[in-house]
């Protein structure tokens, strides 16, 4: 019984890294979707999008379950919390990723990125990509030096969409369409990295059990 | 003991309304400062934030407290599962109404929404503030009539922000920092809407034991 639980905890984590994994997938499906003007692989990210929330409602379903069975105390109970937000965060992040195939959808035949920020999209979608990845390391890992590295780079990202917002609104050659849909892309993946960020929070309180949901307040709010 | 408990979850029904109002005034401030242009107003709201956030932390830990002490099942568990993802919509609600303010801040002295939109930015903030006033009376009364009218109300929310994006591609008259702005405080209030929207469905939730986590695949994704 005991051992069956454990399992069971186990298989949570495992289905958390599952859906991390499905979430990068959609990541880099969107963006080459979005660079390429490959409108059957912007369809695809988008049809796909509601596989990643069936795994949530799934996986949330579980860990309820687990809750109502076990009665669990200090780290499984932390476990199972975390793994209740961990999962909204990567469905929320598969939403993001459905987003900026429906700006890929929407632009084509045209390209929505034009031609002097593809190189800067396409690193917003690395450092989106990267970080997710180890973020999906630090759940199963619970590095929490990896952790505090996911932190740090966030910065990079949020660094980039400022850069970009700054040269939009400069720049002379954009139509009304581009200004809104690169505005809307930047934040797009600038989310992706605050989730990504968040991710691993649930992490640290999950080891350390220390609130972490001052996410928002301090790297979201004062710089978007 | 038993009584103390259920005391313990009608308070947790309590602090969720609170932080509700909280958030409430929030976006009826950071509206005026944005149309007024009034930075006092809009340094305030962002001031105020971090203090919402504080009030997630703390009622996430008294739920995660109950979790632990009360071994909850059936209903007063779902009321607890589903606490702690209504103070996380709410606790993002107030960062969305700092990211009005911050936009507001940021185009001071100038006003960041053109004369011509100025109605349509003031009712959607107007629904969004209704949508969550109603969202605290579902939550109190548990009332899936009305919340059955928040979701059915957001439509029109969606509406506004789909109109003023359209406006904004035809348009002539805006310097790309206005569309780069208005394209964000579309979003962050059909984002608000959104919320309101997730938050009575956790209630729905909870009457009726329904996973509705699929908010963002419907509402969300097709329409942004």
């Amino acid at each position: 019984m005991r051992e069956a639980y454990q399992s069971d905890l186990r298989h949570l984590v495992d289905d958390l890294v599952d859906m991390a994994s499905m979430v990068g997938s959609a990541l880099e499906d969107a963006t080459a979707a979005l660079l390429e003007g490959d409108l059957g692989l912007a369809e695809r990210v988008i049809a796909a999008d509601p596989h990643i929330d069936e795994r949530q409602i799934d996986l949330d379903s579980k860990t309820v379950e687990l809750l109502a069975r076990q009665s669990p105390v200090a780290t499984d109970l932390r476990l199972l919390v975390a793994s209740l937000r961990m999962s909204s965060s990567l469905e929320r992040m598969g939403d993001l990723c459905a987003h900026v195939a429906l700006v890929a959808r929407r632009s084509h035949p045209e390209l929505a990125v034009p031609e002097q920020h593809r190189a800067q999209i396409q690193k917003m979608s690395d450092l989106a990509a990267a970080a997710l990845r180890d973020a999906a390391v630090v759940i199963t890992d619970r590095d929490l030096a990896l952790a505090a590295q996911v932190e740090k780079n966030d910065d990079e990202l949020d660094d980039l969409q400022q850069q970009i917002a700054r040269e939009i609104g400069k720049g002379q050659d954009y139509t009304n369409t581009q200004i809104v849909d690169l505005t809307l892309l930047i934040r797009f993946y600038e989310r992706l990295g605050d989730h990504a960020v968040s991710l691993v929070r649930r992490v640290g309180f999950l080891v350390t059990g220390d609130a972490v949901d001052t996410l928002h307040q301090s790297t979201d709010v004062p710089e978007f």
